[in-house]
């Protein structure tokens, strides 16, 4: 088991160090409120810990030249995010770099017990590459509500059998090192956090279309996961009254108007009914649809497909200016597989949000695809592990 | 002026007594985290600033006595709600016991020099009576969205003569103390907070529907304000799809539907078809028609009422529902002028978010009516104000 920091002030040391990357002892001095005498003393503690190291020489700043410190290089973290039909194991360095990354078809319906072999194994993989020699902490992400404390699934509809599995307790033993659980979701807002388009802004939406529809919500730098761990779960909010039939019981939910299922059903429904020679096409050949059809048709002109698109945006659109009314964000990150949908519907949103929040919101936000792909839930995931290793005991 | 706490300690002690009353030196060394020899230090400091008091000899725990500690008698807090036709001004202890309440009729439209001097007035009036001898702090509601650094209303839409108007500067001039400045909803939110449903709860929604419809989101104790400080403007949010046109510019804003305004017109309409003889009777007998008539004419069986309300309460549930889905938060209280419409009100929300939002999010999450009523917005203002000036200058 890896050590931990000792007190508050080393914790905010390994995070600087991880954030920002290797820094000398002058340039701690002046991003931390301590005394001289203190700072050293508390670095004299990290580096007894072996989670921080000295490194050389720094650059002269005028007086004596102070040593460069930066985490321990043989740190590890193992970064988990499971989809609802493919797993994402990565390993990472200590500043969250991602050094192996593997993805592998999977269905999380089968349960916890075939998955968690199945991401074992790829971990096993990365190991035997030469990557890790163990790892210091693993971040693990599912596709439904977590009660965070104890890292175990709840209620999660789309993964009955995983409900109260204790993922956090079974991985930690199987791999011998901390493990933390979260959404799919609020792993993605953290990796937007750490590596992607939310690395200066305190207060944050990364809204996810995937298979369903969820968003994770950040408020002063820190996730906000509600009182049970559903916060977020927009899949269910109305967009349409009286609308479609949704898996929920309800009629009209946003997941069940636009989401990556509801996206592929409309392409298949498009296809036999003749409006679209592009999704024909594709159907004949792969027997099956899915919204990357949909974007690489759209992308060749095909007018079904930018209909489904742009109506897809509109819907999501409604139920995202609403959230900017209520939560007056900095920013607002699309994410999820329909980001292959890309600009068109980018826009479709954007029209949507600017017209109908007021100005006062909308007026200096910005409303941006995710530019981290697959990458955002394993770094995600990482920043959540290390969060919790670089804290106090 | 007012002595501040020196340090984060003291701050803390501070809002302790504040909100837990008087404390032997005993008890506060339960409640903070400092040892016994550090803790009788920061006791005897804040003596000296005269914030706190020694008062008498605590009950014996089988040692020595130990003396109470209380705050200041003679501090006083002077709380402002400034509604768009009223204006509340309360005079309350450094415990946040209101000691004298004034409620007068005002147009905020006038403009904020009017205004003030009316509150400027009322100020006056209570310490004539004897309640104060002087403010050691001010906290001022208005009903628009604030810039809460400066305390500087922006942009607020039902008074535009406010917009940009230094609030905090002059007020503090003028009062000779501290002053924040927030906007109303905040502030009711705060109060429940205090001394309302919400003493024991972390992350919670106050709905303010009165003339106009807002949110007071608080997570984790504390309010979120948004970048622009325009969170929690959710009367804007689209409620009917091409429903009513909108002050805003937009169709189907949930205030168009439902808000004292909305109801207020739906009621003369009413009482103008003939669809409500009790409505046609007292917009006979007193010219206009308010919710607090409807409210009135349901009570007394009037079928028509009754389904305003429902309706209204459908419209402001559905909108509510989705906030749940998205915030989770343990507690959701429904205040403002509307609130006399009472139980029929309360279901009618209830209803629609315990129908709409998902099990997990709903399953021990009460709905409740605000019980303070007035006292909600000048508690909450007394309360913005005593954290100020109870954290270190």
């Amino acid at each position: 088991m890896t050590a931990r920091p000792a007190n508050a002030h080393q914790a905010r040391l390994l995070r600087l160090l991880r954030d920002e990357g290797p820094n000398s002892r002058a340039q701690l001095g002046d991003r931390v409120d301590l005394s001289r005498s203190r700072l050293a003393v508390e670095v004299d503690r990290l580096l007894e810990t072996g989670l921080a190291v000295a490194d050389g020489l720094a650059a002269s700043r005028g007086g004596r030249r102070s040593h460069n410190i930066r985490l321990a290089p043989n740190l590890r973290f193992l970064g988990v995010d499971i989809g609802a039909t493919s797993v994402d194991v990565a390993v990472t360095n200590a500043e969250l770099e991602v050094l192996g990354h593997l993805t592998q078809p999977m269905d999380v319906r089968e349960g916890p017990v075939p998955v968690f072999e199945q991401v074992l194994g790829m971990a096993a993989k990365l190991k035997a590459s030469g990557l890790a020699e163990g790892f210091d902490g693993a971040g693990i992400g599912v596709p439904g509500p977590v009660r965070f404390p104890e890292g175990v699934p709840v209620a999660p509809p789309i993964m009955p059998g995983w409900d109260g599995f204790p993922v956090r307790e079974a991985l930690s033993q199987e791999l011998g090192c901390p493990v933390m659980v979260d959404n799919d979701v609020n792993l993605m807002a953290l990796g937007q956090m750490h590596a992607g388009a939310a690395r200066s802004v305190d207060d944050y939406l990364c809204v996810k279309i995937g298979t369903g529809i969820g968003c994770g919500i950040v408020v002063g730098g820190k996730v906000h996961r509600g009182v049970t761990g559903s916060a977020g779960d927009i899949g269910h909010i109305q967009a349409v009254p009286d609308g479609r039939p949704c898996a929920c019981g309800n009629r009209g939910c946003l997941e069940a108007h636009f989401s990556g299922a509801a996206l592929a059903q409309d392409a298949v429904e498009a296809a036999q009914q003749g409006r679209s020679p592009q999704l024909a096409a594709r159907l004949a050949e792969y027997g099956r649809l899915t919204a990357a059809d949909v974007g690489a048709a759209a992308a060749a002109g095909d007018a079904t497909c930018l209909d489904l698109i742009r109506d897809g945006g509109t819907r999501a659109g409604q139920v995202i200016a609403g959230l900017v009314s209520f939560f007056n964000p900095g920013l607002v990150v699309i994410g999820g597989g329909v980001t292959g949908l890309g600009h068109n519907l980018l826009a479709a949103i954007r029209t949507q949000v600017y017209r109908q929040s007021l100005p006062l919101a909308t007026g200096n936000l910005p409303i941006v695809l995710d530019e981290l792909g697959a990458t955002a839930g394993v770094v995600g995931a990482a920043r959540l592990i290390s969060d919790h290793v670089f804290s106090p005991a």
